[in-house]
């Protein structure tokens, strides 16, 4: 049984606490650019390490700077619950990407601090460092790092694009590449990582629930497409003897929409980057270029509606003499998250009558690399209108605090149901 | 009847002269570069005036840098009969564009001056100034201003995009903005303008027919459209909840090429230019802009084919939400040529056995305006795969001996009938 009395969260706090972290990096177009290393982030930094020792917990920067803070528990079960999302935003972005699920962690541990609980598990909280898109060419770099899919040796020459070195960024925020070997004894101690983050989709909002619990990351496939037609003058080439490449791509461009609407899964699939050669209004365009991506839960679905674009792409394409190539340029498989801390997640709701969907993440999460040696799983935080990456990026308190009284929960329940 | 002694043109010192004024610009990628104003330009600009006196002919430079060669008639019929076309090029264009028209000229000129044959006309041979878009932004820069499209006003403050003013780069080229007046006077006297170019498309190549005689040209529509969705993350914005800018767009840019190949007249549209915004692999288009433009012999089926357009559109973008805007930036209606010059250029195509077409011409050209003071119409000479404005530009010799011809007695025949 839940014991009421400290059931909820302290809302006040965590507000303030998110208002007062996103007057880091807040930029000129109203949002917040926050990338790693920047000003802002070494800033930011340096007050959450303060609060982490305020509040009496056991700091560590690791090799890849991720901040760890420990609360230690009684000693009666091995290995940390770990808690935590990332503090770097992409640029004029929002407050809540990343900050929202360590902010919510920070709460999660204020409380268990203020009743003097002490758990079975050391309670960890984690922030990991460049976990949005960035100037090195690599995102989900800390969690990345820190399960062992980057090594130091990967790392060692990775320069960003003013030549600084990664490894020169690092020692700034009290990183270092030569401690990246200890990472594999710390990674074996993380039992459990479970990360909230907002949604940055709209499926929350459309059934008007306030949190998932997310039981996988969805695939993805991205592939570079060419589609070399003829250049010729807009005038003069009348219409039966026009290659064009841009008429071509359209067709293609509405298969991708018709096949990935049509299918009953969570798929989906996009060109959102084209460009077209030689881009003149009197010229008929002799290429197009563009990336189409599909991202879904099932491997052999991604994988059938792949085929069968390309198969109507060919037919479609039949009586047009374009040449098309492709070049896939990433091919990354669906991850499962962790079914027990799953299941855990979902009693927790049941028990706390919080309603909640399940649901697969559309995108990449720090929680996706962790799942590779910790049994991990996510929460989701539903976003108003879908947005993110923007200053409109915006979760409701109501849901917010749905979100922060569900891990607090689902933490005690899992030092009690794990041993 | 054709006096067949001397009905032949001089191929071989044609052909000579194309070579020769082709090696003026050659450019390292195998194409010419000979913008008007540029070293290229001011180089054969000489070389042709010292041919042209060479010939004996009266030769004048007039305020825009036109320049004429005058072959004096006998003085029984007043006005000139004027041939010619301009000796500029785009930057990497071919040999053909522009130099064939007015060395055909200078070829019937010789033909006529070593048969020592004077006309009831006085015959001349132009070559106008900037034909081809630059960097001053005006093309058709000479015919435009020698009619009185373009004044001496507004002109007067034109520069390039280095600052230089289109007034001082005249000067270099024996022009002068101030006798610009002048030209009132001169065109009253020029009767006839007949130019010989190069077709730039497929249509007598898909014939095999050498030439065709060019009865009007056509009009022209373009439009900047923009397509307004919303930008969203690709992976967690599920299909039905998506505003993607670019498969509407898609599915505009089918309406277009299904509509313009359905119709049977030798209308064109095409979409040239097209662009994708923010045009991120992983963020749902936000907004699509392009221009899209229609070419036809008919303003009225022009007009009913951008009404059946714009009302598809309608139509099927009815179940999304994207806000369409147009904004249109040309409307150039179908310009006729003289009836009376076409007449006799297909009589004398008849007399001299040579197979043509008649043909709208879906490009503008310097004929386009002296249409509007001098009675005007064009020969087109077959181009090898429509291709120009590249160095692969075409025609091939026996091509361009029947257009040769066709002009040579073209000009007799008018010269007999006109009084």
């Amino acid at each position: 049984m839940i014991e009421y009395e400290w059931k909820q969260i302290n809302k006040r706090r965590l507000f303030d606490d998110l208002d007062k972290y996103a007057s880091y990096g807040k930029d000129e177009r109203g949002g917040i650019t926050r990338p790693s290393f920047s000003k802002a982030d070494i800033e930011v930094r340096k007050m959450f390490i303060q609060e982490l020792e305020d509040l009496g917990l056991e700091v560590k920067v690791d090799g890849i700077a991720n901040i760890w803070g420990t609360l230690k528990g009684n000693g009666k079960k091995s290995g940390a619950i770990v808690i935590g999302s990332h503090l770097d935003t992409v640029p004029n972005g929002g407050k809540y990407d990343g900050a929202l699920g360590v902010l919510i962690a920070k709460e999660v541990i204020c409380c268990l601090k203020e009743r003097n609980l002490t758990l079975d598990h050391d309670i960890e909280i984690v922030s990991f460092t460049a976990e949005e898109s960035n100037d090195f060419g690599l995102s989900t770099l800390g969690s990345r790092t820190f399960v062992g899919k980057l090594t130091e040796e990967d790392l060692f020459d990775v320069a960003d694009s003013s030549g600084q070195l990664l490894r020169d960024a690092l020692k700034v925020v009290g990183g270092d590449l030569e401690s990246i070997k200890e990472m594999e004894q710390m990674r074996k101690d993380k039992k459990v990582f479970i990360e909230v983050h907002i949604e940055q989709g709209q499926r929350l909002e459309n059934k008007n629930i306030s949190v998932a619990i997310v039981n996988n990351l969805v695939g993805m496939y991205r592939c570079h497409v060419s589609v070399i037609g003829e250049s010729n003058h807009s005038g003069t080439t009348m219409m039966e003897d026009r290659n064009d490449a841009l008429t071509a791509a359209s067709k293609m461009i509405s298969v991708v929409e018709t096949i990935c609407k049509s299918d009953e899964t969570d798929l989906v699939g996009t060109v959102g980057k084209l460009d077209v050669h030689p881009n003149a209004v009197n010229i008929i365009p002799g290429k197009v270029e563009f990336f189409f991506e599909i991202r879904g839960e099932s491997q052999s679905r991604m994988e059938e509606v792949i085929q069968g674009i390309e198969r109507e792409w060919k037919s479609i394409l039949k009586d047009r003499d374009v040449i098309i190539t492709k070049n896939v340029i990433l091919e990354q498989v669906p991850i499962q998250l962790d079914n027990e801390i799953v299941a855990v997640l979902e009693d927790t709701a049941k028990q706390i009558d919080e309603p909640y969907l399940k649901l697969p993440s559309m995108a990449i999460h720090d929680a996706a690399h962790m799942a590779a040696s910790s049994k991990s799983a996510m929460i989701f935080v539903k976003s108003v209108g879908g947005k993110s990456h923007c200053p409109e990026e915006y979760s409701e308190p109501k849901d917010i605090d749905a979100a922060a009284n569900l891990l607090l929960q689902g933490v005690l329940e899992i030092d009690r149901r794990f041993d």
